[in-house]
C-alpha cells in the first residue's frame, strides 16, 4: 500500500496534553504504527525536554508538529474526525472500538476518493470535554476494565495507532491517480458554517428556546454529524436558510 | 468466563527493566486490561518512587510483585510461556501476532484444565536473550512500522494485555446512559411527513427550482434516510419548519 499516503491522511491530535512525557510517548507510539502526523491543541509544556526524551527516537514527529489553540481550529478541514471518549456519557454518539474504527478508516481509505481522518484524544485528567467530543463524527471507546479504565496517554495512543496499522497494513490502496477526486463530504468547518446559520435563522425567526439554546443545536450538530454531508448538502441547506431571510426582506 | 480465574492464569513477566518508570506503566497497562500478576527479573531499580508514580493507580500491582533472579526461576510452574520478541531472529520459533496469542490463550483457558500462561518480556535496550527466547512455547511480535519498530516496554505491554482482554472478556459495548436510553427512531411515515413539510416551506418561500422540484426533495429525503433521525428530533425539525411560517403570518 501507499505508506505515504496513509500517513497524510491519519493525524493524531492530543487536546490539552498536561504531561510533555506523554506527548513524546504518544509520538513514539505514532511512528511504530507509520504515522507522522501529530496536532496538538493548547498543551501545557510544549516544546519540552521530557517530551523529546520520551519520543526515544520519534524526535521527528515532534519537530514537525501543529501547535493550534482550539480543537476546532485543528480539524476544520478534516473530513472523519473520532474522538476517544471514557465510557459513559450523557449523550449517545455512535461508538466505535479501536478494532471497529481502524476497519471503518482502512475501507474509507480504500475508495479513490482524498479523506483527511483524525483521532482526538483528550486531556489526562478530564478527557475530551462534551464540547470538543460534539464536534466529533465518531466517538471510540478503548475496552477495558470495569474496575480500572485509565489508560495512560500514550498507551492510548499506542492502541488506537496499532489497531490502525494492523487494518491498514494489509490494505492494498489503490494509486492516487489524477482523476482521484476530493471526498464529496463536508469538512468540519462547512457544517459548522450550517449550524452557525440554522442558529441565526431559529434566533431569526424566534424559534429557539432561550432558556436552553444550547440544546437544540446540540441536537442538531448531533443529527448533522450523523447524517455525514456531502458538500452539496450542505450548500443546498445553507441556501434554503439564506432565502428564507431573502423571502422575507422582500 | 470467570474474570477470577483469568487474573490467575496469566502472568506478565518483566526481565531486567531498566527504567523503573516502565515497570509502573507495565502494571497500570496490565489493569487497565485486568491483569494482576506482575513478576519481575532482576529489575535494575525496585521498588522505586517513579514507578510507583507511573503506576498512577496500580500500585497495588507493584507491591504484589514477585522479584526473582532469573527467568527458568520465574516460569517454573507455568504450562504456556510467550516471549515477545523482534522480529528477526537467528533461529525459528513459533511465531504468533498478539492478536493469535490471544485467541490461542483464551481457547486454552476455555479447557477444562488449569493452566498458567506468561508474557515475557525483555528488557529496553536488548529485549529477550537468545538463552531466555528458547525457554518460551512461542514467540510473540507486535506488527509495527519497518522504519521504526521500537515500541516502549510499558506501550508493548498495553498493546498485549489489550489483545488479551479483547478475547478474554465478553466484548459488549457499554449500554448507553439511562436517561438518554428512550432514543426512539422515527418511522419512515413520520420521516415522510417532515419531507411534506419541507417541500411545503420551500415552495412558500420560493426556494425550489420549479424546473426540477423533484431534485431537492431526492437529496433532502436521502439525506434525512442517511441521518437515521428520532422522532424527537424530525420533531424539532417539523417545529422548526413550521415556526419560519407563522413568523411571516404574524
Amino acid at each position: 500500500m501507499g505508506e505515504g499516503r496513509k500517513n497524510e491522511a491519519i493525524s493524531i491530535i492530543l487536546c490539552e496534553t498536561s504531561h510533555p512525557g506523554n506527548i513524546g510517548a504518544a509520538a513514539r507510539a505514532m511512528k511504530t504504527m507509520g504515522l507522522e502526523k501529530l496536532i496538538l491543541v493548547a498543551p501545557r509544556c510544549f516544546p519540552h525536554s521530557v517530551a523529546t526524551e520520551r519520543a526515544s527516537g520519534a524526535e521527528d514527529l515532534l519537530v514537525n508538529a501543529s501547535v493550534v489553540a482550539t480543537l476546532e481550529e485543528a480539524i476544520g478541514d478534516y473530513t472523519w474526525v473520532l474522538g476517544t471518549s471514557a465510557r459513559h456519557r450523557a449523550f449517545p454518539w455512535p461508538l466505535l472500538t479501536p478494532e471497529k474504527a481502524a476497519k471503518m478508516v482502512s475501507s474509507l481509505l480504500a475508495s479513490s476518493t482524498i479523506q483527511k481522518i483524525a483521532f482526538v484524544f483528550g486531556s489526562e485528567q478530564s478527557g475530551l470535554s462534551n464540547e470538543q467530543l460534539q464536534l466529533c463524527n465518531y466517538h471510540v471507546y478503548i475496552p477495558s476494565s470495569p474496575q480500572f479504565s485509565s489508560l495512560n496517554l500514550g498507551a492510548a495512543v499506542q492502541v488506537v495507532a496499532y489497531e490502525i496499522y494492523k487494518h491498514l497494513s494489509v490494505l492494498e490502496l489503490p494509486p492516487v491517480a489524477e482523476k482521484s477526486q476530493p471526498s464529496k463530504k463536508a469538512t468540519i468547518s462547512e457544517v459548522l458554517a450550517l449550524v452557525k446559520e440554522w442558529e441565526k435563522t431559529a434566533v431569526h425567526f424566534a424559534f429557539m428556546d432561550p432558556k436552553q439554546p444550547k440544546k437544540l443545536l446540540t441536537r442538531l450538530q448531533r443529527m448533522l454529524n450523523r447524517a455525514q454531508l456531502e458538500r452539496e448538502e450542505v450548500n443546498i441547506l445553507r441556501g434554503f436558510l439564506r432565502s428564507l431571510k431573502r423571502t422575507e426582506d422582500a
